[in-house]
């Protein structure tokens, strides 16, 4: 985020810089605390959050700073690389419009140590 | 927040040490960026999350650290004290469930400086 942005201007810009997409009216669907523990200490945090959106206006970008960029099919997410639990939030958010919210705790690697949803995972 | 908090834990647990109430599923209505500046240049910044709640079970406290503790009727809160920006918060989330977005620039003694809020003021 930059400094004086809220969290939903901040989707709109990034995904505008990283996919050349503007979205239209994304919506808050997910807000997350990762934590990232080395032998039982946290070494570092941050807060994520993820919007769900149907609408844009724009031409797909093939490349950006991020990568190679596609369109995948929505049952396609189960076989992408992310971090573990980021399939539990694709879980929730195709499902329900209800707001998830929740902490993971990841090793530095990325390996999921835990994981607390509210609403739980089924 | 406390470290491994989900902004729903944190929001409950707060409110019971501060008011002896336990709430029943609070649901995020609000995501604020908050900006302290003095001449021109930020000098604070953080996050508010405003949530909504209609059940709860528990007690009023009449003292908190936070003060004294009173229930008030909903439409008394344009007379109490708050920073500017947060009767704003309360015109929003007292008519629409729609979450709303923004930014609050304050100076560091709150005085408003400047509201962006999505949707906007009426």
């Amino acid at each position: 985020m930059e400094v004086t942005e809220s969290i939903k201007q901040s989707v709109t810009r990034e995904f505008k810089e990283e996919t050349g997409l503007v979205l239209q009216d994304p919506q808050l669907r997910g807000a997350f605390t990762v934590i990232i523990e080395e032998q039982g200490k946290v070494v570092d945090e941050w807060m994520m959050f993820t919007f769900y959106c149907e609408e844009f206006s724009g031409q797909l970008l093939e490349h950006s700073e991020e990568g190679k960029l596609e369109w995948v099919p929505m049952n396609a997410y189960s076989d992408l690389p992310m971090a573990p639990g980021d399939y539990h939030i694709f879980d929730h958010i195709l499902e329900s419009n209800q707001l998830i919210y929740g902490t993971f705790t990841y090793t530095e690697d990325f390996t999921l140590i835990s994981i607390d949803l509210d609403p739980p995972r089924p």
